[in-house]
């Protein structure tokens, strides 16, 4: 049961947003810009990066979700995203990508840990600064939502179904659907 | 020096965003909304919090914007700030923000830490709902602002009257008004 009065029956942090809309509008537009905006990284692969934090930072739902639209939006999905969560080093993605994970990884733990050398090897690897920023920047993004759904005890749905669900609605429409109006 | 090509010139997550104008847009909006925007919290308490978890967090620009901006929004505010920053729980705030930066000490660490006996205490101290859901999302955002500017190595300012400047333009005209046009 959440620590404030969020609509119970409403999903992690898509309840906290219809308890406080006028903070629901910016964190969406920062999930669909990031997430999904124009981007020479797949939305798929962003999304492997949010499941991955999310997994680190053990928030069940944010861990599910992002799971969920990572699998739904890559080829062979659910296993590529349940490998890179358990042991990216050796998950079937890219090299670049898996640089951009030991990035995300880094920034999980702290900013300052993120070295020149861990930014030289995905120069290495064809990253692009745009990537590298929009990396840090999704892994930094998902510390906030993840403390944020955890912080206030957010609905954690124990069924995958509701998290498909999710996903199908997300891959659809977007984040800046769920925006309470 | 940036890890990314942001002007150098231009310090901490302001240069980030002049890099990456679409991402600045909701980050800014964010950060307008939970410190600026109508709340029975005062925007010098606010940026207490925000100053708070910055300092926890080893972000040197951040803490050091934010401790400007809440020094220039409260009386004796410079004292205060120095207070909340080493020691809370003995700084010469209410009884109810003490509770929400105990809140916010927790979401910094991981939001799991946040138990119902802090929330709780809030609540007991006076904490609304919305007070408590503000506090827990300002601590998460600061958890993502400090990772991502020191995750890129964001431009970092030695010079306390930097800070100070920049204090001045945003108490005037807001987060928003550092969104690159």
């Amino acid at each position: 049961m959440p620590h404030i009065a969020a609509p119970e029956g409403v999903p992690g942090i898509v309840g906290l947003m219809h308890f406080r809309p006028e903070t629901a509008a910016p964190l969406n537009a920062l999930a669909e810009v990031l997430l999904r905006g124009p981007s020479t990284l797949s939305r798929g692969e962003r999304e492997l990066i949010a499941s991955f934090v999310s997994t680190r930072n053990d928030c069940t739902f944010c861990s599910s979700a992002h799971s969920a639209f990572a699998a739904a939006q890559l080829e062979d999905g659910k296993a590529v995203t349940k490998a890179v969560c358990s042991d990216y080093k050796n998950a079937p993605v890219s090299e670049k990508l898996k640089t951009l994970l030991a990035i995300a990884e880094q920034v999980q733990r702290g900013g300052k840990n993120v070295t020149t050398a861990l930014i030289a090897s995905a120069r290495a690897a064809g990253a692009t600064d745009i990537e590298i920023h929009d990396a840090v920047l999704i892994a930094a993004a998902f510390c906030m939502y993840n403390r944020y759904v955890d912080g206030l005890a957010a609905t954690t749905p124990t069924d995958p179904a509701v998290y498909e669900g999710i996903a199908t609605m997300i891959v659809k429409d977007g984040y800046t659907s769920t925006t309470p109006r």
